[in-house]
């Protein structure tokens, strides 16, 4: 049996495998607009919603070649949210995983298109799937869901308006992090379960929800105690913009203890599900301690 | 026979119902996310694309129930591409229709969140039309196709390009304007025919990019010689931003030339669709004589 890291390189190979494939046919009038959607989605991520869809798509034998869309156009959704979100009125980020952020590099203007043109291409993909029949346009829209208003744009909205408010509060950070990060989280391991006919659909997006958790608590201990040669961005910005994280509202000890919380209980979610696990715990080990 | 006044209006109050029936429903937490959508949704526009739609459905023998689902989705989709138009670093508009902009109320970082939402909803309304079946989904990847990189957005992408980089020439200028402008208008009319199985769908293909063309002409003309009260936006601003338009490109004589010509064009489109195309022919001559 593989060990996680050479797992890991194997799904993210396969996914890197078809984003490459999608770039090297990525052309556009002006070239700078395909150039800067290109700069963002080649910055060397870590990829962990594509690798997450695949290793649940495997665990519950849905086809690679069909989900394989669905995780290239979420990729493709997470990269045009860090576009936005690194503009200078939003989060105004320099860099990003090390390198200069994509306004930065092609200026605001195109930094504006680059991120709208991947959700329209994430989306372009995903009327394509649709043809395929009913449950495969179940899933799109249940991306779509993630990816919108009471999802993902909610949160990016919430957590702006904290900020700009100076507003704290717990409620208000449940709700930035379950929508902000943990949505699009929960689509990359609820998509399979849905093509599959909704088996495990719930457990699923339980475990999605809770991994987005603590995928987020985890970075904002990182925003604190990590290392700026490891992660590639500023170091103690949430805490310097009024920023609403786990580490500004709870503290670094007390996020501790609650990320050691959500893992336990993603533990015993993944308890729950028939089949070969392992990697999908070890998985949520490395969300726990990661560095990067 | 009612008047073109009459059944532009009756159009019109159908499609706001809908609108107003959609913004009614439209909430977010937090709220600004909800209210700079609907701000710039319930803007007071001509409404011209879900009119056409209602107009081609009409003589198609299109069902209503469900055209207008695309015709609302498009409407979404026109009015993110003028919030993420009129920022700073895009076009840096003021005004439209009389009002300030969305990101002059709201900030930078809520209008690019605004237009993301709406460009998000927009697809979510169409992943919903796709259950219909298989020339629904068709119908949606289609507008999903003139919206994105190869449409609309690569036409501002372009424009951007060309007046950044002071660029000029007819080939920049033609793809500018068709893919800007007309390739949503043609989304309008080319809806209805995908919907009901492909008749007249190279025609009113056609019709839509020439009626596109005509109204961006149109447009460009009244830069120059519209009126502010009239037009609720700043006069003259092309020729002041180095802005690559049909009048600073062939002067203002030429250009009304052109409109004739196409003009003529669309005429003789229409004139080969069998059915009672008068009022799109009426359509047709208040797009070239408008003055709003």
């Amino acid at each position: 049996m593989l060990g996680f890291q050479e797992k890991y390189g194997d799904y993210l190979n396969k996914f890197n495998g078809k984003l490459d494939k999608f770039c090297s046919e990525l052309t556009s009038k002006p070239s700078v607009l395909s150039e800067s959607m290109k700069y963002s989605l080649l910055n060397g991520g870590k990829r962990i919603r594509p690798v997450l869809m695949y290793a649940v798509g495997d665990l519950i034998g849905a086809d690679e070649e069909v989900f394989s869309d669905y995780a290239l156009s979420l990729e493709l959704i997470h990269t045009y949210s860090l576009i936005h979100d690194d503009l200078p009125e939003m989060d105004n980020d320099d860099y990003r995983r090390g390198k200069l952020t994509c306004h930065k590099v092609f200026g605001t203007g195109n930094a504006v298109l680059a991120g709208d043109g991947l959700l329209n291409t994430a989306y372009s993909i995903l009327f394509n799937c649709c043809k395929r029949g009913r449950e495969y346009t179940d899933a799109a829209g249940f991306v779509c869901k993630c990816a919108g208003i009471g999802g993902m744009i909610g949160g990016q909205s919430a957590d702006l308006y904290c900020e700009n408010n100076a507003i704290s509060g717990e409620e208000w950070l449940e709700y930035i992090v379950l929508n902000k990060t943990a949505k699009l989280i929960t689509a990359a391991v609820a998509v399979p379960p849905i093509l599959k006919g909704g088996k495990y659909f719930l457990e699923f997006k339980q475990f999605g929800e809770d991994l987005g958790k603590l995928f987020q608590i985890v970075d904002d201990i990182l925003d604190v105690q990590g290392d700026f040669g490891k992660l590639g961005k500023t170091i103690g910005k949430d805490k310097e913009e009024n920023k609403l994280t786990y580490v500004t509202f709870y503290g670094i000890d007390k996020s501790r203890f609650i990320a050691d919380v959500i893992y336990d209980k993603c533990i015993k979610i993944l308890e729950g599900i028939d089949g070969d696990t392992e990697f999908l715990k070890q998985l949520t080990e490395f969300v726990r301690h990661r560095e990067v």
